[in-house]
C-alpha cells in the first residue's frame, strides 16, 4: 500500500506559485507589473487604527499574553451585537468564534463535521484553500458545476448528496467569480442542507463589498438557524488588516465547543493586537468602510466600463463583483500556460482558471481571475488595455472565433 | 457505521477546562489564587520591545499586509544564523519556516508525515495538544512511558515500532515532566529514527531555559540532519510574545514545501507584528533572555529548597526543569479530582497528571503539575506550605505511606 501523507494530497499554494512567475522578470520602464493576483489591500489600515495597535502595544498587558481560544470576549460579543442587527437576528457572543484569519474558520468548521471518507459539496470554480483542506482532511470535494451566470443550483446539488455528504459550502460574494448568491438562492441551499441534515457553511469574507444595500440573506432571522448554518467572515479587507490574521465562526455554541478543541491545538489563540484592531475598527471605522466599498464599486464599474475592448477581442466577462473579476479569454492556450506567459508578455500577474477548477474541469483553461482591489479606473483601463493588446503568437480558440 | 468528525475523537482544551474551575470560585483575601497552570509569562514584554512592535505598527505599510506562507525572509535567515552558531551546524534560511506558534509547527509537521492509521511514538507523560492533534489527524499516539527520573528509553521504542510508524516525538526540556534529556539520549533517538526511515520531531519550545551551558544536542552538526530531524520552537516563552503567536519549524526544504500547504491553507502567512518582534528580540535581547533564564534557574532552584517540607507529607518530586514541576502527591484521591479540588482548599490552580497521560495510565492519578514560571521564591515557598499543609478528608494512598 502506498503512504501518502497528509500534504502530500494536495497542491501547492496557488499564491505562492505564482509569486514565482515573477522570479527574474525584468519589467520595462513604461509597463510596470500590474498584480492582480491576491486579494488584499495594499495600503495599511487608516492612521488612527494604526495608532490604537500601537497604543496597545505600548500599554496594554493584555495585548502580549494567551487569550482564551475562541477568542476576546468583547470582539465576540460585538459581532454578535452587529450581526443581530445587520442580518436580523439574536446572536450572542457564545455563537461566534475568533479566527486567525477566515481560512482557519474553513478548516475549523470541517474538523467538526468530518472525518476521512467524507463529502463536501463545494460550487465550481471554488476557492483554492478550501480545495486543499478538504485534500489535506481527506475529505472529497465533490464539484457542483456553477451555471452560466457561475451560480450554483440547489436542484443539482440535490442530486450530488449521498450518506457520506456532511456539507454544502458557498462563498458569496464569490471567490473567484464575484458572484452575489441572491438571498433567495441561498436560502434554498439553506433549505436543502435543512432537509438532508447537512451543514451549510457560508464564507462571507467579501460581504463588506457587496454591492446590495441591507443583509445579504435573512438565514440568521430563523430561531434554530445555528442547527445549519456556519457563517464564515474575515476582518482583513474590511479594515485592511491581512497581516493581523483575525477572522470568525459564527454557529451554534455545540459547534463551536467542538471548534475550540481544533483552534487550540492549531494556533492556541488567535493574536490579541489583531483583535483589538478588529474590534476599534468594528466599533469606528463604519463610515471609513462606506467609503472602501464604494470605492470598490466604482472599480467593479470601472471593469465593466472597460470590458467593450477587450470583448471586441473576443474575452467574455463572466462574473464580477467584491475583489474579483472573473474572465473567459479567446486563445488556444489554456490559462496555466497563459497566465505566467502574460507576466512576460504583458507585465500582469492574475492567476488562471485552472486554480479555481476540479482538473477535469472543461471550463477551467479558459479563464481568469483578475482581484482588481488594488488597481484604481486607470489601472484598470491600462490592465484591460494590455489584455486586449495582446499579439504576440496567440491563435484564438477554435470555438471563439 | 458511526460517523465520529475529527474534532469528536480528542478531548477539550485542557488549559481551558482548568480556567472553568475557577468560575464562581471567591480566594479569600489572606490566601489569593495561585495559578500554575499555564506556561506562559504573565509579564508583558521589555519596553524596547513594545516600542519595536507600536513603531512597526504606525509606520511600516509591510507590517499590516499578508507575508510568506513560510514567514519573513529576515526572520528565518537569523533563526538559521543563530541556530548555525548555537548548535554547531550549517543551515539556510530555506531549513526554516515561520508557523503561528509552536503549537501549529506540530501540525504542520505532523501533516507532512502522516495520514490515517499511522502511529507516532510518544513519551508519556506528553503535551496534551500533541495528543490532541495526533487524535484529530487519525493517527495513533503510541505511548512509550517515561522511566523513573521522566526520560524515555530508545530501546523500549524500539520494541514499539511497526511499518505504521512514521515519527517519534520528543520535548526537551519535557512539558510536563521538567527534565532536560541528555545529548546521548536525543543522539540515540535519532540513530533509531535513522535507521528505521522515521523522522525524529524535537519540540525545543523551553531550551532557552536549559539549565545546561552550550547546545542541548549535536545533532545538526550532522550533514543529512534534516532527512531525520524536525525541530519546533517558540519565541513565546523567550521574549515574552506569547500573545502574538510565532514559532519556527526547522526541516528540510522538500518537507517544509509540503509544510507550506497545510500552513497556507490553515492561517496563510504567521501576523507580521509578532514575527517583527521576534525578529528584534532575537538580535536585541540576548542578554535580557540570559536574565531571564537566570531567574527561572533560580526559581527551579526554589522549589528543590522547598521540596523537603512536601517530602515530609509523602510528596515525590518526580521531575524540575524549564517552567516546570512535576509532583507526585500521596492522597488516595486522583489527580483529576484532586487538582479541581485545591482551587477551593488551596487557592491553587495546577493541572492534573491525567491530562498528560493515555486514559489506562497507572501513574497519573498520582501526578500534578506545576508550571512555576510566574511564581518567585516567596510565591514558590508559599505554593509548597499549603500544599504541605493540606489537611481537609484526605486519606494518604496505600501505597504511599
Amino acid at each position: 500500500m502506498t503512504h501518502t501523507p497528509r500534504t502530500a494530497r494536495t497542491f501547492s499554494p496557488p499564491v505562492m506559485e505564482a509569486r514565482r512567475w515573477l522570479d527574474g522578470v525584468d519589467f520595462p520602464i513604461d509597463r510596470p507589473l500590474i498584480n492582480v493576483s491576491q486579494a488584499a489591500p495594499v495600503d495599511p489600515p487608516p492612521e488612527p487604527l494604526r495608532q490604537i495597535i500601537a497604543d496597545a502595544a505600548l500599554s496594554d498587558p493584555q495585548a502580549h499574553l494567551y487569550g482564551p481560544v475562541l477568542g476576546r470576549p468583547d470582539l465576540r460579543e460585538e459581532v454578535a451585537h452587529q450581526w443581530s442587527s445587520t442580518y436580523g437576528g439574536a446572536l450572542a457572543a457564545q455563537n461566534v468564534a475568533i479566527t486567525s484569519g477566515c481560512n482557519q474558520a474553513f478548516c475549523a468548521a470541517i474538523a467538526t463535521l468530518c472525518a476521512d471518507g467524507d463529502e463536501v459539496i463545494v460550487p465550481t470554480p471554488w476557492y483554492f484553500n478550501h480545495k486543499m483542506w478538504l485534500d489535506m482532511s481527506g475529505v472529497a470535494a465533490v464539484p457542483l458545476p456553477a451555471r452560466a451566470e457561475l451560480l450554483p443550483d440547489p436542484d443539482e446539488a440535490a442530486h450530488l448528496i449521498t450518506p457520506r455528504t456532511r456539507a454544502i459550502v458557498l462563498v458569496t460574494p464569490n471567490n473567484p467569480g464575484g458572484v452575489e448568491y441572491p438571498a433567495d438562492l441561498v436560502r434554498a441551499f439553506y433549505t436543502l442542507a435543512q432537509q438532508h441534515g447537512l451543514a451549510l457553511i457560508i464564507d462571507e469574507t467579501y460581504r463588506d463589498f457587496d454591492a446590495r444595500p441591507g443583509a445579504p440573506h435573512d438565514l440568521f432571522a430563523d430561531t434554530d438557524w445555528d442547527q445549519t448554518l456556519i457563517q464564515l467572515y474575515s476582518f482583513s479587507k474590511a479594515y485592511r488588516l491581512t497581516g493581523h490574521r483575525v477572522g470568525a465562526m459564527v454557529a451554534s455554541p455545540a459547534r463551536l465547543a467542538q471548534a475550540e478543541k481544533f483552534l487550540d491545538t492549531v494556533t492556541i489563540c488567535p493574536n490579541q493586537l489583531g483583535q483589538i484592531a478588529a474590534l476599534w475598527g468594528m466599533r469606528n471605522l463604519s463610515q471609513w468602510l462606506a467609503g472602501e466599498r464604494a470605492e470598490i464599486l466604482d472599480r467593479r464599474a470601472a471593469i465593466h466600463d472597460a470590458m467593450p475592448k477587450l470583448a471586441a477581442q473576443g474575452w467574455e466577462l463572466r462574473g464580477c463583483g467584491a475583489y474579483f473579476a472573473y474572465l473567459r479569454h479567446p486563445f488556444a492556450m489554456p490559462s496555466n500556460e497563459l497566465a505566467p506567459a502574460l507576466v512576460r508578455e504583458a507585465s500582469v500577474l492574475l492567476l488562471p482558471g485552472t486554480m479555481f477548477q476540479p482538473e477535469d474541469s472543461p471550463t477551467a483553461g479558459h479563464e481568469l481571475r483578475v482581484a482588481f482591489a488594488n488597481v484604481d479606473r486607470a489601472g484598470i483601463d491600462t490592465l484591460f488595455g494590455r489584455l486586449a493588446g495582446l499579439r504576440w503568437p496567440l491563435a484564438p480558440a477554435p470555438d471563439s472565433a
